[in-house]
């Protein structure tokens, strides 16, 4: 297990309103560990209820159904968080969750420590109000494309949220690095290959281009449009 | 503009850790005002951010895509609150809500005074942070249903928590008042004609029994089965 490294939740944005004293008094109830790639932090079937905070690295929050499909819900960065429902809640697990990347640094705080921080501190319990607030808008959002748009429309749907994480450049947008074609699938719930196909569709319309490095939306009004038309828009 | 009656606020279960005496401060900070069946009161496009205490009757949660389909995420209770998020984080609405009996009493409290008590009470604050993760789980669960089940097994998926809900008789159990057709399409994101065919289907299987006032389910192990099988369970 390794030593929590100094200042180590410093970067936790959660935190911040805390002195360093205070902090450090945190990550000493802390179980620090690394995680390979793949490897999984939070097991959606074990008995467990502790919070992750994210040190160094990304992870996955997933879930697999009966027949193996993965669906994926979010990806969370260093600074954040992730298993905070069962920590408030004392329920169990609502998904797994993965490590991304090589040497992923995770400082778990049990249940109770995590509810009497948040109890103590008004800013903190009203930042995690907001972070649940934005975790079930993206949840109702993509419930309503589930209900209400056909599989290609949701690639659509979300090939523009990434381009809009991306880098713009006039009416081109630059995502890197290129999107696993069965991350995409399993984010809006459908097959690798129909993913590969909207995209070879949108490639041979002169929507997208897939460089080397990075896959290029090369004409973004058509693509916002392309969305609007079904979901209505505002 | 009816009055804010005395004790107005008593039953709203988030507010039972306040003292009479600060309920009643709540009571005077708020709008009330009484609606009839079928009528708004959330638009999903109005710049509103109040928060909407039920004190009397029950509403519905719902959103419409661009052609038209209704998908309805919750029913929720009197003494339980609605519009919360939009009043925590000043964001736009993500949903209509709609008052579903006769003379639903509402009691809208602005956003700053919300966000003012919930901050003043690590009590409520932490009340409010379970009220979000119990609504978040119900998306989790309705994202992987979308994702992984076909309408019939969603179906059977509803049926069988209004079942739960319902009064057991043994291996049966009773849901009365009879659900609409097209309540239960909303919820499951489906049409109403699927749902009639799922109904009759399980009728003539013998699992579901139709009364002048009350769906029975008469073989609850048999539509736990049905569920469990897909979705793998456990």
């Amino acid at each position: 297990m390794p030593e929590a490294p100094p200042g180590g939740l410093d970067r936790i944005a959660l935190l911040r309103p805390l002195t360093a004293e205070q902090r450090l008094a945190v990550a000493r109830q802390c179980r620090w560990r690394r995680f390979a790639p793949d490897e999984q932090l939070i097991d959606h079937w074990a008995d467990t209820r502790d919070v992750a905070f994210i040190v160094d690295g990304r992870v996955r929050v997933v879930s697999h159904s009966a027949g193996g499909r993965e669906v994926s819900f979010s990806d969370i960065e260093s600074g954040e968080l992730v298993g905070e429902m069962s920590a408030l809640d004392g329920r169990p697990r609502s998904a797994s969750v993965v490590a991304l990347g090589e040497g992923t640094l995770i400082a778990f705080l049990p249940a109770r420590p995590f509810q009497q921080l948040v109890a103590a501190h008004p800013e903190l319990a009203m930042a995690m109000m907001l972070r649940l607030c934005d975790k079930l808008r993206s949840a109702t959002d993509r419930i309503m494309e589930l209900s209400t748009l056909g599989a290609n429309n949701r690639i659509h749907a979300e090939l523009l949220r990434l381009a809009k994480r991306g880098t713009r450049r006039g009416t081109s947008a630059i995502i890197a690095p290129i999107p696993v074609h069965s991350d995409i699938a399993a984010r809006v719930s459908t097959t690798r290959e129909t993913v590969a196909r909207v995209l070879s569709d949108l490639t041979r319309d002169g929507v997208l281009e897939r460089r080397s490095d990075a896959l290029v939306v090369r004409d973004l009004p058509r693509l916002e449009l392309l969305v609007e038309d079904v979901r209505g828009g505002t």
